[in-house]
C-alpha cells in the first residue's frame, strides 16, 4: 500500500480527496438540512452548518463504503447524521468550556449566550436522530442511539472527574473511547452494515474507528498543550484551564519525583490553573508528551492492522493513508 | 360519561386513579433507567429520576391504550420515552431561566451548574431517543423523533422572541404546540398507533394530546402570574422577569389603552422586568387572564369532541375527567 501522501508533506488537511465529490455532496446536505427547521431556527443551524468543520465522520464512512463494495447514499447519510452529532456536542461543549472561538469565528455561545445554545445544540441533535429513524432497518437507527448516549455519556464523566487526582489512565480511555471514540466507531462501523458486512468485518471496522478516534482525541489533548492557537484555530490550553486531566497530565504525574507530585497535585487540588511554563518548571514535560505520542502511534498501528485482509482498493489505503496522516500530525507534537 | 371526580373537589392530582398501578410501574421503570448509564452518571440521572413529576405524558399513553382495546407494555414504554424526554427539556429550561427549584427541590444546574446539566439533559435525551429504537415498528421511533425536535424547536423560537413586540398570538400558540403540545399529542398519538387505531381515529387522539397540551400551556404561563410559588413547587414569575410573552400578556396588550399600551412596551422595549404589581397597575389584568383561561376551556372543549363515538369505558371516561379538571384548575385562576 503506497504512503506517498503522508510522506509528500504535513498538509493540515486528511487525505480525503479520493472521496472529495462525495464529502461535497455531504456538504450540500449538511447545508439543506436547515430546510428541515423552523424559519425562525434556520439562521442559528445556518451558522453552525456553514462553519467548515473537517468532516472526518462523514469522510470515514464513505471510505468504508468504498472499501467494502462501493459508496452508496446511505453512506452519505450516515455521515451527515454522525456530523450533525458531532456539531451539536461541539456546541454544548464550548457552552461548558465557555470557549469563545472554533474554527477561526466565534462559537454560537459567544454570539447568542448560553440559553440559546443549549437549544441549538437540542435541536441539532433531535434533528440528527430523526434522519436516523429514516433508515428502513432499524439496527441502524439503534446504533446511531447508542453511540449518542457514549458520547453524551463520556462527555459527563470528564466533566464530573475535573480537578480528581484518582482519575486513572483506563479511566481517561474510557473517557475519551465514549466521547470521541464512539461517533468515529459508529462511523466506520456503521457504514460497514450498511455495505451488509459479516459480523466480523463490521467488529473490525468498528476497533478501526474506536482506536482511530481514541487516537485523535489524544493527539487533541497534546495539541492543547502545545499547539499555537493561530495555527488550532481554536482557543486552546483550556484543559488545564479547567482541570482536565488528559493523558500527557496523567504521564507526567507518573513520571514525576515525589517532590514534584506534590507541587502538581496541590495546585490541582487547589484549583489553581495549570499552565504550560508551571508544567514546564515542574517536571519533565517532553517526555510525558512524548509517551502520549508513543501510546496514539501504537493504536493507530492496531487501525493498519484492522484494514490487513480487506480486498485491495484505493479506498482500503485512503483508510491506510488517514492512520500514517495522523501519525505525521502527532510527531509534530513531540518538538 | 360522570364528572364526579371534578365535582367532588380541586385537588392538585390529576385524575390518574384508574391507572394507577400501571403508573407505578412507569415509575419504577424510569427510576430503573439509571442502570443504563455509566456508574459515574448514575447519581446525577437518579436524582432527576426520583423528583415525582406529574407523569401526565404517561398516564395519557396509558389511558388512550386502555381507551383502545386494552394498555400494553409498549404503552408502559412509550410513556417512560417521553416522559425522559420531558424530564431532558426541563433540566435545559432551567439553565436557561436560571431556575433554581423544581418540584419543591433544587433543579440539576443549582446543585451542580450549567455545565453538567447541559449534558445531563443531553444524556437523558439520547438514551429516551436509544430506548425508542427498541420498538420492532420504525414508525414509532419516526414519531417520538419528530416530537423531538418540534419541543426542541419550540424552546428555541420562545428563547428567540423573548422581549419581541411583534410576536403575534399566531406565533405564540405555534411557539406552545411545539414545545408543549407536541410530547402530549405524541403520548396519545403514539399510543392509539400502538393499539393498532385506524388513521382517523390515530389522528383524533393526536389533536387530543395537542389541545390538552396546548391548553395546560396556557394554564401554565397564567399560574406564572397568579400562582404562589408555595403551592407550585417552583420558581414563578419568571416568564415576566425574562421577557416571555405568553396568552395573558399578548391579551394585556391588545386590550389596553394607547397610553398604556405605550407605558407597556416601553418597558418590554427596554427589557424591563414586568413584576405583577406594575401590570395590575397599568391595564386590565384581569380581564386578560380571564381570555386566555376562555381560550383554554374552549381547547378542552375540542378535546372532548374527539373523544365522542370512542367505545364506551372506564379510560375514555378518565381521559374526559382530565380536561374537566384542568379546566377547574383553570378556573381557579380568574380570582
Amino acid at each position: 500500500m503506497s504512503t506517498t501522501t503522508v510522506q509528500q508533506g504535513r498538509s493540515e488537511r486528511f487525505p480525503f480527496e479520493l472521496v472529495r465529490p462525495q464529502l461535497e455532496k455531504v456538504e450540500a446536505s449538511i447545508r439543506d438540512q436547515v430546510r428541515a427547521f423552523d424559519p425562525a431556527v434556520e439562521p442559528y443551524v445556518s451558522y453552525v452548518c456553514n462553519t467548515s468543520g473537517k468532516r472526518i465522520r462523514p469522510a470515514l464512512s464513505v471510505l468504508t463504503g468504498g472499501a467494502l463494495g462501493g459508496v452508496e447514499e446511505n453512506h452519505l447519510k450516515i455521515g451527515v447524521i454522525l456530523e450533525l452529532i458531532h456539531m451539536a456536542t461541539l456546541v454544548h461543549d464550548d457552552i461548558i468550556d465557555g470557549a469563545v472561538t472554533r474554527r477561526m469565528i466565534p462559537t454560537a455561545n459567544a454570539k447568542w449566550g448560553s440559553g440559546l445554545s443549549v437549544l441549538l445544540g437540542d435541536a441539532l441533535f433531535s434533528h440528527a436522530l430523526h434522519l436516523a429513524t429514516e433508515f428502513e432497518d432499524i439496527s441502524i437507527c439503534r446504533k446511531v442511539g447508542h453511540a449518542s448516549r457514549e458520547v453524551c455519556q463520556g462527555e459527563i464523566v470528564q466533566t464530573q472527574r475535573r480537578w480528581d487526582l484518582t482519575l486513572t489512565k483506563a479511566d481517561y480511555f474510557r473517557i475519551i473511547e465514549m466521547k470521541t471514540g464512539a461517533l468515529f466507531a459508529a462511523a466506520t462501523g456503521i457504514a460497514a452494515a450498511l455495505s451488509g458486512a459479516d459480523a466480523e468485518t463490521e467488529s473490525r471496522m468498528f476497533d478501526y474507528g474506536m482506536k482511530l478516534g481514541t487516537a485523535y482525541q489524544i493527539y487533541d489533548d497534546c495539541l492543547d498543550l502545545v499547539g499555537s492557537e493561530e495555527d488550532v484555530g481554536k482557543t486552546l490550553r483550556t484543559d488545564l484551564e479547567k482541570g482536565k486531566l488528559t493523558l500527557p497530565i496523567l504521564n507526567l504525574l507518573e513520571s514525576a519525583s515525589e517532590s514534584q507530585r506534590a507541587k502538581l497535585t496541590k495546585r490541582i487540588v487547589n484549583q489553581e490553573a495549570l499552565d504550560l511554563p508551571v508544567l514546564v518548571g515542574i517536571a519533565e514535560y517532553e517526555g510525558a508528551i512524548e509517551s502520549a505520542v508513543d501510546t496514539a502511534a501504537n493504536m493507530l498501528g492496531t487501525c493498519r492492522d484492522h484494514l490487513v485482509g480487506l480486498p485491495g482498493s484505493e479506498h482500503v489505503e485512503a483508510l491506510e493513508q488517514i492512520t500514517w496522516f495522523l501519525a505525521a500530525l502527532l510527531e509534530k507534537c513531540r518538538r
